[in-house]
């Protein structure tokens, strides 16, 4: 049999994902799911979207220009202009999600064994799109003590070397919620002129900060021209994951153009998501008052009721819709698969995203779980109490895989 | 100014896709263009998928599962079994596009500096491909003369190594309109046998064959399991190019396993294509019979009309929308740019697509274009004729730019 390559081999399975096989084994069983692993909000798409696809006039499904329709990066480099961002269309690659665009950023920028700084824990497809690349990503912790803030420049520049070629932040974060300061972006911004790297921001939690939060994008610094890579994606936005529309967004015309080589060698993105994507951004902006007022409470009735357990430790999230969770127990990738396989209260259980698959520092996170809150608050509230209700469970079965008190990573 | 990689150096601009700034220029100068560059039909999608699309009932346009939706896949296995291809919805993993599928198989069997060899000349975009994967693509020639038909066992022996890990094939051919033989079909199973190799076979173009030409797919042999690996599209095969939906099929399951895992990377293939794809599985048999028959009309007219001008040499393609015509010019890049920047005919000129570009070997194709036959049969005729008024001006104004007689490669 011939053999498959050693990326095909080093790519992890995703840690959202890699349990399903135990929740459909579940769901054969009659066992009800509050899914907390997975950003899938269940926010309506807004009608405007719906109804422009709906209502097409498409007789030939075309390719689009590979670097997406006009039209749309037109209406989109408006948006951006309410957002504080001033970019022009082409400043802009329409991208098939974030996913193909932060894989495009990171072909463009690195060579095989170059590195990447990224704040731990971050988002575990950084991994696979790193290792697809032959990248090494090189963490910078940041921990649930400290909000998962930045940690001092110095950190970094302990890091820094010729192979570093960028820093890569998500900002609002997946999976911490942090939103990073003002001050915050300023610094990084210093690092990458410094040691001329490059700055990727993954910014498609840009509209779901709270508290009166307020998000800095990178796009807004000056002087950065050069340096800076936004990642962007309509999929939280406009609760629409599946049309697969992110873009890339550089002033840097040499990065664009190597970027634009890479879009036409994958011809298009998807036309009928361009078509719902460009309706999307007429979008009342009352609709994002209310996703974010819903989020809010919902964020708070989670964090409130998580607080009510026993050793649980818990970070206010301050923006996505993301909690990193701390159990009193040493591995959640057993506990989450036990709560699928060998738990149920009252024919319900929870299915929760192992937080190992967020750091790439080996142990850490193990016991962390991340919580999406994408669910009704009554759900919420109930997968909570499963939750609790499986932890003393577990305690009791598994002592020896508890802990007395919470570590901190 | 940070620097970009070697792979975005390195990725080619599309040939099909890099003269559009001329075109464009053309445009705008009030010149009508004739697109024989590109392989967009321009035949009508068929009714029931866009209006599945039209009659959606989305209200969270959610990710689909990675892999692609499993009511899809089984309606997809169903198609194949009566395409004589017998396998499971789980032998499938539904990819955005032939491309990212291409780019999956090649990312999961190869190491940076392992080697492809494909039949040259080739569809360019596998260049940008092995490129991204740090791959060396080992062109094995086919000639116009002897009708693209593949070379002895001996000459792909002479090139095969350590290093080898796949051959890939176009069949239909994407840009040569050559269908491969049963026999064709065999002697490479009988290389990958021998060798331990992967063998890759595009065959997008499954439905387009003509004179009662028949397809031997791969996934068609016994006894190749571990190495067969099929890349379909329906971009083609239902005028859906910009719905951006292909898929990898393999019964090889460590090879799918780890096709898996890059497939949960970028989450899911686009909801909205999904569901066009799945109802075009509906199209009635009538739709091919009537698309076959019109391509071939149109090839028949464009082959005779090709013929009748001096010096031109073409190879009547027997599949797929595309053919390589022969020119007594010595670049045709500048030829072709030539047509748009410098030449009308009544205000009207034609886009070609110069064949250097689906050649790896230097200096290869360049007197040759391909030309898409995806016009109606008075365009193509039309097509031809300023073709022929334009060779003639190009002769008169650059004789050192042109041959006396036709090079064969």
């Amino acid at each position: 049999m011939p053999t498959i390559s050693r990326k095909g081999k080093l790519t992890p399975a995703s840690p959202i994902r890699k349990l399903v096989p135990y929740a459909e084994a579940a769901l054969k069983k009659g066992v009800h799911i509050y899914y907390l692993n997975i950003g899938q909000p269940d926010i309506k798409t807004p009608k405007v979207a719906l109804d422009a696809v709906k209502n097409n006039d498409v007789n030939i499904l075309s390719y689009s220009t590979s670097n997406g329709s006009e039209a749309y990066r037109e209406k989109l480099a408006q948006y951006y202009a309410e957002n504080n961002i001033h970019i022009s269309s082409d400043d802009i690659i329409v991208t098939t999600g974030a996913s193909e665009a932060l894989l495009f950023a990171i072909a463009c920028i690195t060579d095989p064994h170059d590195e990447i700084i990224i704040p731990e824990p971050f988002y575990a497809n950084y991994t696979s799109f790193a290792i697809a690349e032959g990248v090494n990503v090189i963490p910078i912790h940041t921990g649930i003590d400290s909000q998962f803030s930045l940690p001092k420049i110095s950190a970094f520049e302990k890091v820094i070397n010729q192979k570093t070629k960028a820093i890569l932040i998500c900002n609002p974060g997946n999976p911490t919620g942090v939103v990073y300061t003002k001050e915050e972006i300023r610094q990084l911004k210093e690092l990458a002129l410094k040691y001329n790297l490059f700055l990727i921001a993954d910014e498609v939690y840009r509209e779901f900060v709270y508290d009166g939060e307020i998000h800095h994008s990178i796009m807004s610094e000056n002087d950065m021209e050069q340096n800076a890579i936004m990642i962007d994606s309509i999929s939280k936005r406009y609760s629409m994951c599946g049309a697969r529309i992110g873009c890339i967004i550089s002033k840097n015309k040499v990065f664009l153009s190597a970027i634009m080589k890479m879009a036409q060698s994958r011809l298009s993105p998807p036309t009928y998501a361009q078509i719902a994507a460009e309706a999307a951004l007429q979008t009342p902006k009352s609709y994002f008052t209310e996703v974010v007022a819903e989020y809010t409470k919902r964020r708070n009735v989670l964090v409130k009721a998580l607080k009510g357990i026993d050793g649980v430790t818990v970070f206010k999230p301050k923006g996505a819709f993301y909690c990193i969770v701390e159990l009193p127990v040493k591995d959640t990738d057993h506990f989450a698969q036990w709560l699928l396989e060998d738990f149920q209260d009252q024919q319900e259980t929870v299915m929760v995203a192992p937080a190992s698959g967020f750091y790439s520092t080996e142990n850490l996170g193990k016991s962390q779980i991340r919580i999406a809150y994408v669910l009704q608050q009554k759900d919420l509230l109930r997968s909570v109490i499963i939750l609790k209700k499986g932890l003393a469970t577990y305690t009791h079965l598994f002592p020896n895989k508890t802990l007395e008190s919470v570590p901190s990573s």
